[in-house]
């Protein structure tokens, strides 16, 4: 179903992505919790991305990709689509590039990423996705009204924006006098995966790098393990982790995961519950369920931690106070106390 | 009621608590928001303590007071007395360094937080608040077991601990290129906001100085209006800040406020309530009612931000999750959106 392109990605795209980025995108901490060394037995080093503007890593994809568009292309204004994450780092991108913005959101899509999404100044329209397609849409608004599109992973300038994530760790790590042994990267359509992994393999090619996605939505790690593009099963239940349930891996992130990764790891929603209650009891973080699966991987002993440094990413915190009271307050009966 | 006592601390013993906790203390990040910045038309920077040990600052000034015992008395044991967060910070200290801790604890506080100081290790001992003194217990049970008394805040190695948030904060500030203007502590009986003033005095002596503490627990903000010890009225409904209820300024701590700080500032319940939920939505950090005193003061107004360098410490995230989870669900019908 999908053509790959073999569109090479190489660290002086990701390093000039950085310098477009410096004083714009926030830099976000690697932090550390004592608890959750003591906890896995290793080094757990936790790059906050919800730290960063709009409240994922989405926005510096999107101001590296705005950025590059001719000035006559921005002025006249970009497009893209998306229920959640990316439409707010494109619209905080695009408002502070002076681009109008147009964001296609689903018409459920929960009020507050609407709303948010129209508070940074996008001009929001809604479609029904039981009866339309968004890319459908999305191609004929940006005909019509002569709008770049700003896709959410399958772009070489949104790729290199991801890939300063993977850029900072290793210069958070390399302060810190710490060697990762993994880095875990929480994966939908794999633009936060193959930005990182050219990152890493450029400055610290020892570091073995895998993909974390949800159960039921694991084609990434499929496609890894057949080499060829796998696509999660039709019907399957949806995720808590609303963020990584792309069907397919992208047909320019893939090629690069398929070099540089070395699997990939899935997670239960139990597992990813379990994952965001721990980072608001210990580590005092909000993070999104998707935004946690790699934390997850981690504390339900998906990767070997006992003796090893490991970093992975909180991609993500926006998610609904309701859903996330109800995951704070709520422990399952499987699970054990703390 | 308070007899003051004038206890020199200097830069030179914060700087030596720093020595100490080097490695130990989590060297927590000082981070930005843009959204923050956008909103209060100032510079806020956010020292994020509530990802130290335990959740809260209290572990700096509980390891640098054991550490600083004689070896024979600190193998004997150590006691403290406390609700919250000091009971945690000095049950981990003591745990890091071999010292058996025994920590008074009233009958009625969470659950949550006396399983947290047992789970550290230390003995826990239940009074009654009603119908005993804490202060009573903690020293008979002291003299009876030959523990040392490791208090809360009146004494100059938990304020030198504490004050290495300070020093960490001034280092940071110059890393990025920043003077303060105004630097915000939540205060209670005032070891953070002595400890400090003090390392922000001797190295930022521009930077103006202002506790924090909630409506009808403004006992610093009047003592230091009046210049003498002010107590809280009987009777006051308690407060949401549980963290932040001292009904008097410390003995060795507000002579040292007196001196270096410009004054006080309160918030009320609401206030505080807005600042946990903008925490959660926008900074995405969790945040004690306590730790938030601060920020709801920069969002509330209650001191000039348009144009100023703002420093601010979240310093403790040790809230129960079904009242977080009422905060982040609850939104006042008085309180503008978003």
């Amino acid at each position: 179903m999908s053509d790959t392109q073999h569109v090479a990605i190489t660290i002086a795209d990701i390093e000039a992505a950085a310098d477009l980025l410096a004083g714009v995108a926030v830099r976000t901490p690697l932090v550390e919790s004592p608890a959750l060394n003591m906890r896995t037995g290793g080094r757990i080093l936790i790059k906050a991305e919800t730290l960063q503007r709009t409240g994922s890593f989405k926005f510096r994809g999107a101001y590296n990709k705005i950025s590059s568009l001719a000035p006559d292309t921005r002025a006249n204004g970009i497009l893209a689509w998306s229920s959640g994450n990316h439409a707010q780092g494109v619209a905080a991108a695009a408002r502070l590039l002076a681009s109008p913005a147009v964001i296609v959101m689903p018409r459920d899509a929960p009020a507050t990423k609407i709303d948010n999404t129209r508070a940074l100044g996008a001009e929001v329209v809604l479609y029904d996705r039981y009866t339309e397609r968004r890319e459908d849409i999305g191609a004929r608004l940006a005909q019509e009204r002569g709008l770049a599109i700003v896709r959410p992973y399958d772009d070489p300038h949104i790729i290199a924006g991801q890939g300063t994530v993977g850029l900072e760790i290793d210069e958070q790590c390399q302060r810190i006098g710490a060697e990762a042994d993994v880095l875990l990267v929480n994966c939908s359509g794999g633009g936060l995966a193959a930005g990182c992994a050219t990152a890493i393999a450029a400055r610290s090619p020892a570091t073995a790098i895998y993909s974390v996605e949800p159960e039921h939505y694991d084609d990434m790690a499929r496609s890894l393990d057949s080499g060829d593009y796998e696509t999660n099963a039709p019907g399957a239940p949806p995720s808590i982790c609303d963020a990584l349930m792309a069907q397919t891996p992208g047909t320019i992130t893939f090629p690069i995961a398929r070099e540089l990764l070395s699997g990939g790891l899935s997670v239960t929603d139990a597992e990813v519950r379990r994952a965001v209650r721990f980072a608001f009891e210990t580590l005092k973080l909000v993070v999104e369920p998707g935004g946690a699966a790699s934390l997850a991987a981690v504390l339900s002993g998906r990767i070997e931690t006992r003796g090893k440094t490991i970093c992975l990413i909180l991609s993500g915190g926006n998610v609904a106070p309701e859903l996330f009271a109800e995951i704070i307050t709520t422990r399952a009966a499987t699970e054990e106390p703390g």
